[in-house]
C-alpha cells in the first residue's frame, strides 16, 4: 500500500523515469495557506546539491498543484501535487536489465511484479519518490504550529566529522552510509496509543518507507539493552512530565510524555557505487563483474534529514488529528 | 488502535488485573485444525518460569475458546480466545497510585485517558497482554506451513553469557535488558510492498507493540552505516535470489528476496526493579524516594523470544494472505 | 471483516449456538459512565417478546463486561462485552444439515467456508449477533448527548395497521416482512465527507450488516425518481440550514445539513417459516419438500427498530469523533 | 475519505473547475494490458451526449496516464490518471456564491469546510468527478474476465418509455429523476463476508458515492417487505446454487450465491433546473427567487448507468482479490 495515515492520509505515486512523481493528501484540514514557495527550502535541502558527495543531477523540482488548493488555501478536498521528471536518461538503465544490481530492488521487484515493473532507475522503488514525502512533510509541518521537528546527520562513513567520512568514500571510489537523528520538540503529552498504534510503531512504520533505512532506535535504543533499570528509568520531576534524563526518547508506554521525542536511524551505503562488483546475469545465468553507470550519490544519508523530518511530521500530524489537538492557528 | 493486519487481523483487549485478557482474530481461513494443546508450549515459553531471573508468579494460562472454532477447526468466523486473570493482588498497586513509576505508562496513561485508566498493574499497558500476542502467533505459525520463525536471546545485561548477565542484575538488586534476534526461514520471494507496506515497515510496526522494545535493526542494521557500499551489497548468486552474504537481512526494496529474514531488537531493562529510585508524587507535588513492591522480572527480555516470534508470524501470515501464498496444506 | 468504524471501531464475534456472542469496541473515549443497567431496555426491546409474532425463546441477555470498564466508567482501552448463549438446542439444526434452507446462508456459508462453518442455527450469520450491535448502540447513544435516534415500524406485511399485518402471517402460517424508518434529530451540520464517506455510504454500509435488510432509501428515496427537480429541492430558509421540506432526508452532498436525518429500510419476510417449502438436498442431490422446525419469528421486522437505531448510533458516533464534535458532557 | 477498497484501492481527487480531476489505483495487479483506447467507450457513454436530455457541454475526456503503466501494461505500482478540465467558465458560478442552491452541496460544503471549499461548479462535489469512477471501472472490468456487469435505465420521470419521461421535463422546463438497474452475471459463489463486509454493504457504500443516488434495493427490495416468506424464499435447485426465482438478487447472508447479482438505485431529479426556485441569501439574509444559469442536464440519470457499472466493478474487483479469485487470464 502506497498510503499512510488514518486521518491525515498520504498517498504517493510515480516512477523515477516516468512522466512524474506525485502525492495526494486526503484529510488535510481546510483553510491552511499553501503556496509553491512553502516547498522550496525543503525541496532544496533534499537535493543536497551544495554538499560534497551528493549527485550533481539538476532537479528542478517545483511542485505543481493539481487539486485541493484554491485561492492559496487548502479546501478540505484531496490535495494532489506532482513533480515532473526531467532529463531522465532511460538508456543507462535499459542496458542493465539482465543484471539485477545487488542492494537494489531489481531482483525482488521482478519477482513481485512478474517482470512488468518499470525497471528504469528503480521505477517506483526509486529514492526519487522521497520528494513526495518531503512535500507531504511541508504540509504536515505547517499544521504542527508550535512543534519543531529537526533532523541532523550524526555520522557519515563511521565518522562524526562528516567531511572526513565522505572523503573515505571518495578515496575508495565507493559509497558510505550514515546515522541520522530526529528530534521533535513541543509535542503535547498523550499522543499515541497502547500497543499497535504506539508512537514507536507508527513512526517506524513510516520511517522504513524511506529507502536505505536499516535500523531505528528510540532514546538510548540499543544502548538501553546494556543499562541497569534504575539508571535507564527517567525520573519524573513535575506535573509537566519533565524527566531528569530522557533515555526513553520522549515515549513511555507508546505515548508521548512531554519530553523531546528522539530517535536515530541507520542509512546503508548507497547501493549504486562506481566500484566494480559481482552479480548474477539473468540472461547468461552466470556471475559477472560490472559497475553501475550513471549519476549516483556517494552517500545517500546526506539527503535523508529533510525526508526523515517529513515522515515524522506526517506521523505527528496524523496523531495530532486523531487526538483532536491540531490548533487552526494558521487562520 | 488495538488491531493489526489487513487480512489476518488481530485485535487484543483486557487488563492485567481485570477479569481477563483476550484476542479476536478476524480473517483466519476456515478449516485450520486448532485445539488448546497447540498453545501450551508457546504459553509456557512466555512464562520463562524455568529460568533464573523471571517472575515466580504462577500463571495458569489456558486459552478459552469463545468463538470461531467448531469441531476442532477454525470456521472462518472471528476467533475469540480469552485468558482469565488469577491471583491478581490489586492492593499492591492501588497504594502506589499517587506515585507515577518511572519507565512505566502510569504518567502517560493518566494524561491520555484522564485518570479513568485501569491503573492496576499497568492495566491495558501491561506485559500481561503479550499472552494474547503469543496466542495469535500460535495460529499464525500454523498457517505458515514450511516457514520457520525462531527467536533467540543474543545478549543479557551486555553479556553473551546469559547467566553472567542475569547475575549482574541479582548482584546489583536491579534489572537488566537484552538483545533478541529473530530469523525466519523459508519465506517466498516477493512478500511486502514498496514504501509504506515494506516488510521492515510492517514488522517494526508490530514489534514496537511489544512493551519494552527500544530499537530494531534489519540485517547488519546500525553496522551498515559504517560499511562501504560494495562490502554491504549482497551479490546475487542464482535465479533463486540466493545471495553470497545477507547484510540486507532478507529484504531489498521492502520486499523479501528469498534469503533468511533476520532482525534484532533491543529490550530495555525492566522498569520495575527492587532498587530504590526517585519520582514525583502527584499528591504532595514533591520528589520522593520509593521502591517498587510486588513480583517483577529481573530481565523481561527472557520472556520476549516467543512474543517476537508471534508478532513476526502475525505479520508474515498477513503478508502471505495478501500475496495469496497461504497453502491450505493443513487440510 | 467483522469490524466497522474508523475511530469508534466495533468488532463482533460469536455464533448462535456456540458459547457466546460478543463485541469489542476500540476507540471509545475514556470516562463514559457505563453499567449493566444501561443495556437492559434496548436488549429487552430487541427481544420483541411482548408482541404478537415474535419468538417465545427466553433470552436472558445480560451483558458481561470483560474489559475496558473500571469503577463504572470506560477506561479508553478496548471494551469487550459478551452475552452467553443459553438453552441452545443444537439438535434441531444438525439434522437439517443436508438441506440448505432457502433464504438462509446455509448454502453460501458452505461455499465460502468450505463446510467448516458452524452451521447450528445460522452460526455466525445468525440474527443472534444483533444483540452485539444493540450493545454497541447503547454505548454510542450515550456518547451522542443531545442527539436523538428513533426507529419505528411503518408497515408489517404490507399493512400500516401492524396487528393486521401480523394476523396475515398467522392466518397463512407463513412469515411477513416490514418497513422500518429511522430518524435522527439534533445532528450538527457538516458530518460526513464527499464521495466514499458520504453519510449515506457509511449508514448503508452498516445497515446492510443487519440480517434481512433488502433496501434502504434516504428522504423521499425511490419516490424522488418520480418527482420534478424544483418540487424535490428543499428550499433553504435561514442560516441554520433549515429547509422548508426535507426530501433530502437531512443529507446533501453526502453531508448532514442540520435537518432531521430520515431513512427507511425494507426487511424481508423471515426465511424460516412453518410452511412447507422446497429445496435441494446435498446428500440425495434431489429436490425435497421440508418445513423448518424450531422457534422462529413470524416477522423479524418487529425486532429491527432497536438494531437499526444501534447501527445508526454507531455510525454517528464515529462521524462525530472524526469531526471532533463529541462533547464529553457525561463527565 | 476519498478512497475505496481494501486491496484494489481507488483514490479520487480534483474539482469541477480546477485544473483536472483524477484518480490513483493502488493494488492493481501487474501485467494488465492498458491503453487509452480501453477508456473511450465508457467515457463516451458517461457523456450521454447523443441522447436528448443530456448537457451539450463538450468534454474531451482523454485519460492521461501519469504513473503505474509501462510498455502498455500495469506495473503493480500505483496507477494515476488525470482528466484535464477544459472550457470551464467559472464566472457563472462565482456570481452565485451568496445563494446556496437547493439540492446542491453549496450550504453543507460551506459548513463543513469553513468557506474554503472550491465553490465553482460544485468543486470536488461535482458530478464531474464521476469520470474518475468510470476510469476505475474500466480497469476493474478488465480484471473481471468472464464476469459481465451491465446497467440499464428502467424509468425516467416515472415513465418506462424514456423519451416520454424526458419530454415531461422539457415540457415543464424542469428536471426529472430515474431508476437504474445493475446486473452482474458470472460472479463466483462465495464473494463477500458476513456482517460488515456483506456484498450489499460494500456495494451500497460505493454506490452512494455517486452524486444524486437516493436509494438502493437488492433483488425484490422494498417489494420483499410485502411478500410472504415462502413466496420470497428462492428454492435452491442444484449444487451450483441455482435458484428457481431470484428474489434475493444473488446475495444470501451477505455472500454471493451464484445467481445474477441484481440491484436498482433511485436517482433524484437534477438539482440544477432552468425553472425558478427559492433559496435563502447569505449576504442579504433574505429568501430570494433565482434560477440556475449555465449548462445542466435535464436528467442526470441518463449518465448514471456507466458510472453504476464502474463502482460495481470496483467493488467486485476488490472482493475477487480478497477472495483470491482474480484469474490473470489477460496475460
Amino acid at each position: 500500500m502506497n498510503s499512510f495515515g488514518r486521518i491525515f492520509r498520504v498517498h504517493i505515486f510515480g516512477e523515477s523515469h516516468g512522466e512524474c512523481v506525485g502525492l495526494t493528501i486526503d484529510g488535510c484540514p481546510a483553510g491552511l495557506p499553501l503556496v509553491v514557495e512553502d516547498f522550496l527550502i525543503d525541496i532544496e535541502r533534499r537535493k543536497g546539491g551544495l554538499q560534497k558527495g551528493t549527485t550533481p543531477r539538476k532537479e528542478d523540482d517545483l511542485p505543481i498543484f493539481k487539486s485541493g488548493i484554491f485561492n492559496g488555501h487548502t479546501t478540505g478536498a484531496p490535495i494532489t501535487i506532482i513533480f515532473e521528471n526531467k532529463n531522465t536518461r532511460s538508456d543507462d538503465y535499459a542496458k542493465q536489465r539482465s543484471v539485477p544490481r545487488p542492494g537494489h530492488a531489481d531482483f525482488t521487484a521482478h519477482a513481485r511484479y512478474g517482470g512488468f515493473e518499470d525497471y528504469r532507475g528503480g521505477g517506483h522503488f526509486s529514492g526519487r519518490l522521497t520528494v513526495c514525502l518531503v512535500a507531504a512533510g511541508v504540509i504536515a509541518k505547517k499544521l504542527l504550529a508550535g512543534i519543531s521537528i529537526e533532523s541532523n546527520i550524526l555520522e557519515i562513513g563511521g565518522e562524526t566529522d562528516l567531511g572526513k567520512g565522505l572523503q573515505k568514500a571518495i578515496d575508495e571510489k565507493d559509497s558510505v552510509g550514515g546515522i541520522v537523528e530526529c528530534i521533535a520538540k513541543g509535542l503535547p503529552i498523550g499522543l499515541g496509543e497502547h500497543f499497535f498504534d504506539s508512537v514507536e510503531s507508527v513512526i517506524s512504520h513510516a520511517v522504513f518507507a524511506i529507502p536505505a533505512v536499516r535500523a531505528i532506535e528510540f532514546g538510548t535504543g540499543f544502548a538501553a539493552a546494556r543499562m541497569f533499570g534504575v539508571a535507564h528509568n527517567d525520573s519524573i520531576e513535575d506535573e509537566t512530565g519533565k524527566t531528569r534524563t530522557n533515555h526513553a526518547g520522549g515515549v513511555v508506554g507508546g505515548i508521548t510524555n512531554g519530553n523531546d521525542l528522539v530517535f536515530r536511524i541507520a542509512i546503508k551505503p548507497t547501493s549504486s557505487t562506481p566500484k566494480e562488483q559481482q552479480t548474477w546475469n539473468w540472461d547468461t545465468n552466470e556471475i559477472e563483474t560490472f559497475s553501475v553507470k550513471g549519476r549516483h550519490d556517494l552517500c545517500i544519508a546526506l539527503r535523508v534529514p529533510v525526508v526523515l523530518e517529513a515522515v515524522t511530521a506526517m506521523v505527528m500530524a496524523d496523531l495530532m488529528m486523531l487526538s483532536q489537538k491540531i490548533k487552526p492557528v494558521w487562520k
